[in-house]
């Protein structure tokens, strides 16, 4: 939001959502730093798992199955999320390498990284998908493994009914990359997860949470750091105020994700013509319109300033007449 | 069949039947033998992938994806088996690693196996899983991608209709290992493609031909390596008559594959205790029960020789009687 009392430098608050992730937010931010030639910073990036960390609260010293990106990366992560408890399909492949045998190089030639536990004796408490998994078939199968048993180890008898909450960061089923045909997302591997859930256990009920675009989480927590880039820039802010009279505005490619998420969150969705949404000049999405349509974010940018301008005229001219009031 | 007239040394003939794979015949043969004791050839084992043999008539010189085992082995079990126009998904990921990202290390380091096509210009005319995915995601990625497009590249406008026909060799969903819990067969591969290919195309059909017991093509196949040995010991065999008079006895310990393959292809079926089958003394399994159920393989072969026994002096006792008729 434009608005005087908020000076922060004349600068908008802003921050940026994507359903990327497998990277620290720091790494990300520079990333995008050094692409944009404009400095953002960690607080300002909400990767898929980047809620997750509000689950460090209840799961900080319990054990977690963290699934997903290359290498530890995703373990890392989780540890500086303030998971202190943190194993990966890899570390039990690697501490039995016959738990998966479709490995190349073969199981336990490459995986000097098991952290020396026995497995069957350290029961996880949840299982959190981080981001896109690296092999499938290794982590439906240690998946499956430790909801399906009885104890919540990777090698307990079956029970086929769910033993600990699943957590997932992102159910976008494809993405576009350099490919010409797009990509499957981490969503691909929900669909082979429920699949083989139900193979395995005859369609007992499969619970799980979603984070990432569009849930409404994602937009909380984005919410959470624009409030706070506020109120680091003016720390005297009335946060109640604020939260109850700031505007928020999106800017999103994405019908089904960025702008179904948008105005789910009650924010200003504004539909920009260099993504996903291929529709004509005129045209919206017709299963999650936009409160606005532009060709470019640049556009889309000027639209806010344009609106934001509006309002604060139409603030100053209702203070005004309120001061006019006699009492 | 125990018979004085097919003395083959006085040897029974017999084959191995095997829903593994992933290596060729010979290799397997000479683990048997290393691990029985017993000179076991090539000719005698019929693994998953075996009877695909027969395809190479129609496809020596179309272009087949084969999908599935270590490395490049089954490409290579493939050129044997006639294939002579052969690529894997690996050889697509190589090519352009953008159509599988998530590789660890990174794809495209590793991949020096690329032929240097361009597989753009290289429709595929079937797709082949000759054994279990050493990785879902890529190859889920690369069979969907050629399966979908309109004309059967790797990168061809999406048609969302089955472009090539789809061969595979196995569809146990799990096996027995090591591992204290069964671990996912290649049927695991084929629930993920059925789940991804119905979310990727919304339901459309996908046809396949299965290969692996308890298919009957494994049977017939199984049926023609038998004869082939009788020729081999006895070259003036009749042929015809051997077909009509045999007797094929089978030993398994799976009742759903191997049993019920054998009770379909009108062979005698015998079920052994030291396996899947964990029915107590004298149980039978419900769903497919076997002519004969036993302890061991080795009671097994002693019910075969005194049930080939009775035969034989039966057809004696018959051969007796028809000679004293008077004609």
């Amino acid at each position: 939001m434009l608005n005087g009392d908020n000076v922060l430098g004349k600068r908008i608050p802003f921050v940026l959502l994507t359903n990327g992730g497998g990277v620290p937010e720091e790494e990300k931010a520079a990333d995008i730093s050094q692409m944009l030639g404009v400095e953002v910073c960690a607080d300002q990036i909400v990767l898929a798992h980047s809620p997750m960390q509000k689950l460090a609260l209840e799961y900080a010293n319990k054990h977690v199955l963290v699934v997903g990106g290359r290498g530890r990366r995703c373990a890392d992560i989780a540890r500086r999320y303030g998971f202190n408890n943190v194993s990966t399909p890899n570390d039990v492949v690697a501490w039995r390498p016959s738990a998966w045998p479709f490995m190349d190089p073969p199981s336990g030639t490459q995986l000097s990284r098991s952290d020396g536990r026995d497995y069957s004796n350290h029961p996880f408490q949840a299982v959190m998908v981080f981001h896109d998994s690296f092999d499938f078939g290794r982590d439906l199968q240690v998946v499956t493994d430790v909801l399906r048993s009885r104890n919540a180890t990777v090698d307990g008898e079956f029970a086929n009914k769910q033993s600990i909450p699943l957590f997932m960061s992102n159910s976008d089923l494809v993405f576009s990359n350099d490919y010409p045909r797009p990509r499957f997302g981490q969503g691909a591997y929900h669909v082979c997860l429920r699949a083989m859930w139900d193979a395995l256990t005859g369609g007992a009920p499969l619970e799980y949470t979603l984070f990432g675009k569009p849930n409404r989480v994602q937009y909380q927590y984005a919410e959470k750091l624009l409030d706070q880039l506020i109120l680091n820039a003016v720390p005297s802010t009335d946060i109640t105020q604020l939260r109850t009279q700031r505007r928020v505005y999106a800017v999103g490619d994405n019908p089904a994700a960025d702008i179904a998420g948008a105005n789910g969150a009650g924010w200003t969705s504004i539909l920009v013509r260099t993504g996903v949404f291929a529709g004509g000049p005129g045209a919206n999405d017709l299963a999650n319109p936009a409160d606005m349509v532009v060709d470019h974010v640049m556009d889309a940018v000027e639209w806010i300033i344009k609106s934001e301008l509006k309002h604060t005229e139409t603030d100053a001219a209702s203070k005004r007449a309120s001061r006019s009031e006699p009492f």
